[in-house]
């Protein structure tokens, strides 16, 4: 249904080992994919993956901060230089598209493709198209920040074939015909129905991707149904505390404890703070969410790629690594 | 006298082996370094190589468009969160000193240190130390854009031991009190004076960076007793006239031609197009270089530095690679 990739994992500075955040995800229903934040040098980790600037739909920006909207303006400038003539849908809050607006004027930036802007602030439903809807969902963080929950349903169709046999009807090109949504009249005068010889499944997921917030529980309406949460987990509660109330983020037990409560089976935590870039670093993370949690968990790492797929099942996947 | 270190030499969009444009000057002044230039991702290009940014003096901007100022932002962000508070120079167009102000506000951007925006247009002396002198000069590109020229004056003085032991002063602390410029009262009644038994010499470079420019010829003065030219070379000729009048760039042989007409000793192309982004390409840009141009030439790759010496000598050396 729905597949991840992380194109930076780090919160607020990048490292060597870990670029600002950014995260690529695509759905089951076609080559359109979508981003939520983009961080400096984003396009350059799209160069490492197989995917194209120009089959992605839209961007999602959580808040305006620059860890996780300094890559838009190069971004853009690409896809333009590349050729992109397609719509490109920025949903985000009304300060990035400011922010855009003015990036365009004093750098002479000049797109071969519009640009068309959704406020996370104008409505809660911030797309809809068929199959897919997303939704923003309002978070708590220094600067005002929301998260994203998509939820796909697709429809797959196949002939009922047995049915068909049973019917007297033998493989051949009215199978076809109806196989293609279309009634078909036999030589023998009888009428066949395409839907009476069609099984619909349908399958439904819904994903929902934080921004930046220091109270996981306001994902509590977001989160009702979906199989999968991705949240910043930028240290552990200790460091948290030792931090103070500035910075309004996440410990790992936080969060962990928050995905627990709500029996979510799926959780991936990202946004690390600089001082974990490093195995014993992670390890202490890991320990403290396999404390309070004990549903699938990982701690992503850039370019790192999971799927979920219809039955709720998520799992990490084979995605092109930098050399 | 000058060490440069190209961070991206890549024109118009990065690829995945070179970084869209900046540069980094050193100097034997100190540990002081000036930037050239800025596109996206140039801060994590620092990471690879032995600078900080807690040492840069300031940032030359050339002119605005992206892939020479998208790095900026992140780059003064990042050098907020860990720390500085030493005031940083912008040599830029007002249009970059807007965006800046922009990205502040939009972004909600605090910095711990202060911007000091020097107005590429306020005059051609735009930035004046002991040693240290940089102007900027107009060249001709579909947006306004400016060269820079660091002119570098150091002196060094050491004691002229033979002197001294002529006049009968042997070894020991009258020696360290001569070179640290202190006058000597010596036990026979004679006065010696500091400046009498110290050489000094001078030593004088002076390079040229250009910004895009497709009219090299309008770095003439610029270049009046420079040692080393830095100028795009975006496609060779034929490329150049096949693109017609629209990207206002430089091919490789009128660079290299207006070099040769200047006897300019060193020059470094840069900036290549994608379209040349392998053995191939760079191969043909050199042949078209040397057809033109005999002094000491240099295609400069990203992470590559050069050094320039008081001899005006121009030869690469080891710089940090990636990994």
């Amino acid at each position: 249904m729905f597949t991840l990739t992380f194109l930076g994992t780090s919160s607020g500075v990048p490292t060597r080992y870990r670029n600002v955040t950014s995260l690529a995800v695509q759905t089951t229903l076609g080559r359109d994919w979508w981003m939520v934040d983009c961080g400096e040098a984003t396009q350059h980790r799209l160069q490492r993956i197989p995917l194209s600037v120009h089959d992605l739909a839209g961007i999602c920006i959580t808040h305006v901060h620059g860890d996780h909207s300094y890559g838009l303006p190069g971004l853009l400038a690409s896809a333009s230089m590349t050729g992109r003539k397609r719509p490109l849908t920025i949903i985000a809050p009304a300060a990035i598209r400011a922010w855009l607006d003015a990036t365009l004027l004093h750098t002479e930036l000049f797109l071969t493709y519009p640009l068309i802007h959704v406020d996370v602030d104008s409505a809660q439903r911030v797309h809809q198209e068929a199959g897919l809807t997303i939704t923003r969902h309002r978070l708590s963080h220094r600067a005002a920040s929301v998260g994203f929950r998509f939820a796909l349903e697709t429809h797959k169709s196949k002939l009922d074939k047995a049915a068909l046999l049973a019917h007297g009807v033998p493989s051949g090109p009215v199978w076809g015909q109806l196989q293609a949504g279309h009634d078909v009249l036999l030589e023998d005068g009888r009428q066949l129905r395409s839907a009476d010889f069609r099984i619909t499944r349908t399958e439904q997921a819904a994903i929902v991707v934080g921004g930046d917030n220091d109270t996981p529980a306001l994902l509590e309406q977001a989160c009702e149904g979906a199989q999968l949460l991705v949240h910043e987990a930028t240290y552990t509660e200790a460091m948290l505390i030792k931090a103070g109330p500035g910075p309004t983020h996440s410990s790992v037990q936080r969060v962990a404890q928050f995905a627990a409560s709500r029996a979510l089976p799926n959780l991936i935590l990202t946004h690390f703070s600089a001082r974990y870039h490093h195995r014993e670093g992670m390890a202490e993370l890991e320990a403290e969410a396999r404390l309070h949690y004990a549903g699938t968990l990982f701690l992503a790492n850039d370019f790192d790629s999971y799927m979920l797929d219809a039955a709720g099942v998520l799992r990490k996947v084979e995605a092109r690594k930098p050399d």
